[in-house]
């Protein structure tokens, strides 16, 4: 171990101090949490996933052996977003998100990624495949009158054409849904792995299940931290037990070879809500896991 | 999602507004926590519960489909106890037990299943099979001098001929235990499922052996929140570590197709040593399982 | 003590399970807080308020000997809000107050205070004295961008002509605050007592002083949690150290006998921040003064 | 500083390992908490103020210069109580006090002083004189229908002549309480100083008052720990807000020189409850008061 | 159940208040933690797993049924260290160790397993066989700059011929690492079973590998808590997601018989970061797995 | 309020971006802590304050009127300590310290002051005055053994003539502390103002002595956030009941006009053991109020 103690990294995520994103991948946080449905506080997130990531900072992957330092990473801090408005905020969103090229977003809630995907659909030039971890399909037509919540956002995305939803697989999904919502899902063509498929199934075979969806198009991984089961990721919003183990969800990542991502976003984590740190750090780890495959 | 936005639901369990039990499932409280014997503190957890429960109400259970708001459920309330005093508390129990269909309680402590057993063999004119998950076998003749604690409550149901032992079946086991306490309750016909068997068998397989041992018996489940381990439920009074998954258990009762449940309670939920109220959404989500089962 | 353990109080505040206002006053929550700057999670308080109220069900006020059994209040739920919408909320919130005759309002932010006085504006049909307990000024003309967060209230209040600010009297102030927000407040005619002031001048003086500003005019309560110190009030977005002690309040409280209050409103309650529900109760107990004054 | 480390104290409390009492003071814990109205959990109490003792172990009280290591303390473990049951636990620990010439007793619920000033009256063959410092009187006539519970300790110990009631001073007073169990107490001669008369007259002439109340009579202090504020003391089970700071407490305590105790107790800390162990060193600063004044 | 109430367990490991260990097994509480490279707080994790062993003391070991009261252990309190300074501290590590026949030791950081090693290679006579359960290796030559941190025991352990590298095998291996670390470890005969292998291989496998790695040579267990996934010891100072549940560890253990071991310890325990004593109870489990096997 | 949002404040202190202190104030941390004698952990307290300073940003200081965004401050990161080793640390945060012209140094424990002293006394050409606000007097000759830990601070920097005695002033102290101590203390001249004392002063009276103590003379300014209550301040790590209130502290930093202040320290913060940040943000307001004098 060299350089800096783990316990003074430098504030940026893996200790990163480089701002200028030219020629490589950005981290960025996205503190808005305004469309949550349950508990608030998924703001103070970026903060605390740079804090966490410094258990990340010494030394490579122990599987991939990329050493997070070799990466041309930077960290650019947070995009703006408009105080206490959702439409303003998407729309910053975009307009920051459109001049990046590769982005590995912090969220903030899941309402962030609608305008994650209408920037790089923009750039892509094509409608995405989307790898989707979450509890929730995010799939209702409104969140209990607001339209552009968190819950909502691959409604919004499979209309809107950002996502191909054939090419769409949500996995761990577990929590209550009404019917007309799962079955509009499915008819869309999005294939949905439940919790309990996944614990029947295992990590490698759901694995080839994602890159058998996905195939060769341009991918988006949308992290929710929900994902996880409450015992892993207690600091979120809408927890819903029955979840992942973490070692799951890293065994999933580590053999989705072959998919061509090109961006990511890990949302839904409250500090405030949160033990030892232990969901922040959840989160950093699947930014790393994503960085260093 | 309609209606009331997930954190301004209504204090009853699963939002129900409904007090009236009449020709349906009453949902009551039951603050009783003096007989345990390690940490106190389940007095707290009907309101805790009741409140974790929020996340249940909006749509439909993604397994069965029974949407929750179809059901003809009222929540009537905490029993009334008597404060400071086991005997008279479980004589009141038994009490406003026995002039309800069909319970599902809130505990409070493990000690309440014995009143509550009481009233349904009353009702059901025969002994009960049990379905009993639970890090403890509760088949001590005693807890440090206090035989009506919690620790004792079938010991008394046994001996009471409240359950039938040749159709009760403890899963989840776990804790030391002295060798004559676990013969004598293998002695009765019990069968138990340990932690360790569970993981070993998968819950397919102790789904099978829970239908087996019950069969077509009218049955009662008692659900321990302690089965589940501390990483999955930390608020409560005597863990150990080594328990079950939330989804493991989940997955169990999924299964129980077939059993003829006449009641149930979850017990043993501590608040103050919850984190993110995981625990009590996890005795939420057990009685919402077996609910829309 | 007689009727039902504190610890098993029916879910209402103080307890109280009429839901009907008339001719009494009304208690409600409203759940806004995506206008907040710093922690969010004011939306959980009033559950949490509610709850920490069972302390103050049993007996009367030791110093009016009101007891609050005997008083007409109603607990009438929570208001309903437009999710993530701060027009649509504020809207709605004026709407649902201008039916009630006397409300004590459990926030939620500070932000819901500026639809309530714009009902209440109508129904005396004069501007309101107001005492307003509070860490901040709450009169700076935006929030990073958003007019209507919760440090804007008495701004738009002032100039909107729902309080005359020369019977505004703002008790507790200690946060950093632009030269030019406060000279505006002083401008307006504002009394403000920062919190060393009150340290220097002790409760009596500053009740004085008080009831001199506001006189004989109609006249609203605002408390924002925050005017304590975040040894008593740690549950709180916007914390400022160097504040008042609860007995402080109190002592204040109780000596503005002769001011004829028209309603109240408690708010920046977060109780994720909470602990030992100390926060919430601070709360209710300032709820209780006001109604048991 | 001298021996082990401060983080190495051995269990006893002031770190003694002393066990036999003879000739000098025992310290014993009182792990009884069955009779709580509100929250649970005070037997755990005596482990967690022995562990926050280790604070004060290291050299002499900075006003009279007493070394507790210099005084004939014993740390004799907890009493024997019996589970679950309230008067076979009163019997219990009147009997293990009766055999012990001068106790500090570490509770557990204020329940345990009335076996306490029972054993104690017998030994001293007069009523005692007793300074009560609590948020509650404690003369209730009984509580939610239980008569030996936590809040009718002193209504007991009046009307049992374990306590002289004209030389009984109550400090620190601020519950709501029914008007006639006030009048009453008043009228048996009880001496009531709220926490607002604290404030107002502060710790040397509240002393003052104890003295002259007190006089010569052989005297008891029972300290409750909810006294304090909550600020001060979080971790309680009946919290009541503008409640006495802690220096006020030491103020008061250093200032009883004349006083001629006979024991004390100090009760109603909640470990569960507590943060940073700020209520359990609260707890065990008080009983170091006591020894070294 | 007999004897004394669970929550009223003296203080002793497993109640014990044996001191000699004379002819027996000793446990002992090592509190030193300034070799630590992320949280600080492992010299107060002795206390707490005392503490936390009480869940263990009732009854006997439902698996191998030793009864732990039966077993010749004392508890001899904590060893001497010397305040902030390792060098020191190791030393006398060391030195109190060689006088005791077979140890148990309670961290503390991992740093103190070398002078226990050295200690014991000294009596056996020869390199030891090596059980260790960790997220990391341990076999950095230097923690950012100090040599005998808590990352470098296995390095000198090694080097010094402590241990035998080719009967040594790590257990639950998941942190970053630099390739040459790893790949200097596997040089020099360790095996490696990291996390996900376990999950993969389940624990009957790895048991399997353990016993042909260790074969018949006296063997030491080196259990560090981390090994766990944070959801089940997140009070632990480097944690690392994606690690064991806590059966997995109880099933490998209770899977090693015929191993010779000669003695144990637990470490890095954090009680600042734990919750509802999960983590200290998971230890002290850990060391009850080994005692009672 | 402009620019960023206070939930989105950059991570220097105060939000301060600029990392080069030439012609200013610098401000650093110093993650030392390994020679504490109760709790550790104030490693991570200048990753906290930092954090926590984001309340501090927006406005003028409310008594100075000093906007701290026109002051020249530079936040210049963590300084290099050496892992685990204190007399190689002392060494390296001299080193450091020496070529800065004003430093405000965020701890660490208390024993990063020496070597600050060390370098400021140089650089000055005289013995500091040193106004040290703490609960213990921190002249132990040693610690259990360590020389160089944090309660021998004082005691160094008075013999080394660091600090002149007669020009120091301790305020706040409360502690157990040996007699031969406190003697010594006050034989070298320096002036004593326990928390009672403050208590009786009052804020103007104690800075009037402050100010008559320092004269016209160089001074340093040693803020241990011990000196608040545990209420105020619960995350630190020798805590001592009957401390300041955080208003009081205040209180007195805003009387020392004239005070010719050369550099200070905040320490001995744990976040560890913080709740709700209230420690964090103390300390970082006792900056915050020297930055703004």
């Amino acid at each position: 171990m060299a350089g800096t103690p783990t316990f003074a990294t430098p504030p940026g995520f893996l200790g990163v101090q480089r701002r200028d994103p030219a020629g490589g991948i950005a981290v960025a946080g996205i503190p808005l949490d305004i469309g949550t449905t349950n508990r608030a506080g998924a703001r103070d997130a970026p903060r605390a996933i740079r804090a966490a990531s410094r258990m990340l900072v010494d030394g490579a992957h122990p599987g991939s052996w990329v050493d997070p330092a070799t990466l041309p990473i930077a960290d650019i801090g947070d995009f703006a977003i408009a105080l206490g408005d959702i439409p303003a905020s998407l729309a910053l969103i975009e307009q920051q998100a459109s001049v990046i090229d590769h982005l590995v977003a912090l969220g903030g809630e899941h309402g962030i990624t609608l305008p994650l995907l209408r920037a790089l659909r923009q750039r892509v030039g094509a409608p995405l495949a989307l790898v989707h971890c979450d509890a929730h399909v995010d799939t209702w037509p409104d969140n209990f009158g607001q339209a552009y919540a968190h819950g909502s956002v691959f409604w919004h995305a499979i209309r809107e054409g950002l996502v191909d939803p054939r090419r769409t697989i949500q996995i761990g999904i577990r929590s209550p849904v009404q019917r007309e919502v799962w079955d509009w899902t499915l008819a869309q063509g999005v294939t949905i792995v439940t919790a309990q498929d996944f614990f029947e199934l295992g990590p490698p075979a759901v694995a080839a299940k994602v890159r058998e969806v996905v195939g060769a198009a341009p991918a988006y991984l949308s992290f929710d931290i929900d994902v996880l089961d409450p015992a892993f990721a207690p600091g979120t919003g809408t927890p819903e037990i029955g979840g992942l183990a973490s070692w799951q969800a890293q065994a999933l990542l580590r053999r989705l070879d072959g998919v061509d991502f090109r961006g990511m976003d890990v949302v839904e984590v409250l500090p405030a809500h949160d033990v030892a740190e232990i969901t922040a750090l959840a989160a950093a780890t699947m930014a790393w896991e994503y960085l260093c495959r």
